[in-house]
């Protein structure tokens, strides 16, 4: 009999993805063994594939076939403007709203004492070189809206106050399509302060 | 510029699992890139063995590296009853309770026209020769207490019936720990109907 049990070291490299426990790993390994005769191995060559074809985009940090990443490398986009991001799934985000025409950062990740992220953690050293380049005019801070997202921003804000350069941060307010009675009172709180004239 | 998205890829593999949305998949795929570096492989790996070293037991039908498998091939098991179960998970679930001392045959579904399951699409021809061995005198059908597992114990009873066996089926009623206040009604109407002289 074999030492090692598929089945069991199945379910436990599942129950490490995010968001999957116990239960959810174990209907799916035995899923698994019961799908299409395509669905693994098909799996199986993504996975190969994430770990052989993707290399970080040396620029802007994003996960990417090639080096610059399409995104830095397209010529129509903007140079002068650069939003800087947490994570590359927010520049996904930014693209689906199709309001932005820059060039992105991607920081991966957020200051967080509690989870023992400094600085020193953050896609910054990149960051900084680029801003060398004197087309750079504008930073915007698209942190997410939370804690870490807000320390990260004020961190970044401080960092980058000597250079010639227009720092902004995303507006925060009520989300469209809120229903005002539904709305959470942080954001109703920062969209009250945030007022504009009409 | 790579033609094939290795993100793109990984994501839909990712959603083809059950109870995988595109935002989970995004979310395992995405962490995956940024998880320790032996994650990526371990699972890849996990894969590979369950393709490779996974073989049906010839016997009870269940996923085992070994045929038959330790089940089947464990001389203190009791060969005279046999416990019918849809899904290997069951076994799992009546070797939790301590409970079973016999073997298990596993159908691998459940009738279902809805799903247009039928008897053929069940593991069954490998039950029928196990019944004939005549040490077997006991078979429990333990399908789930549902419209398909019904309805594959009556068929199961109706085909069984002939050979010279007792036919059980699992006890239905209200489960141990359930406050009646919140018992469903129809377990609450099984329990009544199968009420017990105390």
């Amino acid at each position: 009999m074999n030492d090692r049990d598929p089945l069991k070291d199945a379910i436990a490299a599942f129950r490490r993805l995010p968001n999957v426990g116990a239960r959810s790993a174990t209907r799916i390994v035995y899923w698994l063994l019961r799908a299409p005769p395509e669905v693994l191995p098909s799996l199986r060559d993504a996975l190969d594939a994430l770990a052989r074809d993707l290399t970080q985009c040396s620029q802007c940090g994003a996960p990417s076939t090639t080096d610059p990443c399409p995104l830095c490398s397209d010529p129509r986009r903007d140079g002068s403007v650069l939003c800087v991001v947490e994570h590359p799934q927010d520049v996904l985000a930014f693209e689906r709203s199709g309001e932005f025409k820059g060039r992105y950062h991607i920081l991966h990740g957020a200051i967080s004492p509690l989870e023992g992220v400094g600085p020193q953690d953050l896609n910054l050293r990149s960051l900084l070189a680029r801003l060398r380049d004197p087309g750079v005019t504008e930073v915007i801070l698209a942190t997410d809206a939370d804690v870490e997202g807000d320390a990260t921003a004020l961190y970044l804000a401080r960092l980058l106050g000597e250079l010639p350069l227009r720092i902004t941060r995303l507006a925060h307010g009520v989300a469209v399509g809120t229903e005002i009675e539904f709305a959470d009172a942080v954001s109703l709180a920062r969209a009250l302060r945030n007022r504009q004239s009409v």
